[in-house]
């Protein structure tokens, strides 16, 4: 049985689309951010990096978005979840989602977690400055080629999908002007229709 | 053929000695990062992002490191640079590849391209004093636990090895103590007495 540590709002949240749409059998375990239990010596046992998403298999504990969700499809391979047949295409999806963990969420990041990588206040508030700026370059990018429609590769629906959802979803926050992202927005609205993520959606609000 | 467009001194590095390691036949190209060739509207072309590496295949072109080696180790299986049928293994390798691109690169670029997230001369200052703690940090973790040895996955060789090579030669200039990193600088030597990696280095130096 697959068990996935997970916080709300976070990008752990691709993972658990992901399960529920590939017919996974799993369980979750929500962390509490606001305590920081994601440090707490019994969770750095499970994840000695901290952070969510951790997936706990059969054989062992794997972390990192792109690399949960690539387990998923291999696991699943009836759900489809991924191109698994075609190297070039497999490629592809693995370009998207490495783009948006290296460098759409990191861009994001530096909204609330600049402490990563730097000390001053000063520094804090020149980075969330620059947050509308930089996530909106990135979606523009992906508004203007990355996301072929309707889902993220075209007809098929794959594991890039739920994870471009979970970083759509902090556009409101970090004041990216959404009437510019039209294709991103349809999308947003597309996978929110979806019974996986109706569900997936409700169990974190829980 | 396979056309590999890098810089010198960039993350391209790891896919260049996985296309030499995997006995590929590819040509490459080389950016001149000093004059911005990678934002030249020529470039932009083959990569809309402006960022090396881009890998030219028959069907299209791939960007994204942990993408690209993945493509190199599937599209040359005889050289087994991963463990493609065994996919908790397979995710394994991924996982690593995500840290280093994610949170290991990031942590490094901060010290010289700081404006991608900030504005200001004494937030980059900031950030370039944090550089050494950062990486020092990412180093422990992979030192402690991720480098079983003496390759990145134990015995077999695969698509992290490069990709460590890669990010262990900034450790240098990122101002980190290399004493207290054992494991990795014996695996950059390990590296470095490699054939392909001796054959890349010189390549990547006329």
């Amino acid at each position: 049985m697959l068990k996935l540590y997970y916080a709300p709002g976070t990008c752990a949240l691709a993972s658990h689309i992901a399960l529920e749409e590939a017919g996974a059998a799993y369980t979750t375990e929500r962390l509490d951010f606001k305590s920081n239990q994601q440090t707490s010596p019994e969770y750095l046992k499970v994840n000695p990096k901290g952070r969510v998403p951790a997936l706990v298999t059969d054989h062992g504990v794997l972390t990192e978005t792109p690399a949960v969700l690539a387990y998923i499809a291999q696991g699943f391979p009836k759900a489809k979840l991924a191109p698994l047949d075609d190297a070039y295409a497999f490629a592809q999806v693995q370009a998207f989602n490495s783009y948006l963990c290296s460098t759409v969420h990191v861009a994001h990041a530096h909204k609330g977690r600049g402490y990563r990588w730097a000390a001053e206040d000063s520094s804090f508030a020149d980075m969330k400055r620059m947050v509308p700026k930089t996530m909106e370059a990135c979606f523009a990018l992906i508004e203007r080629g990355m996301l072929k429609g309707p889902w993220v590769m075209g007809e098929q629906y794959t594991i890039c999908d739920p994870y471009l959802f979970t970083l759509t979803g902090w556009l409101d926050g970090d004041g990216v002007d959404l009437a510019t992202l039209p294709k991103v927005m349809a999308h947003r609205q597309r996978m929110a229709e979806r019974p996986a993520v109706k569900k997936v959606m409700e169990d974190e609000k829980r």
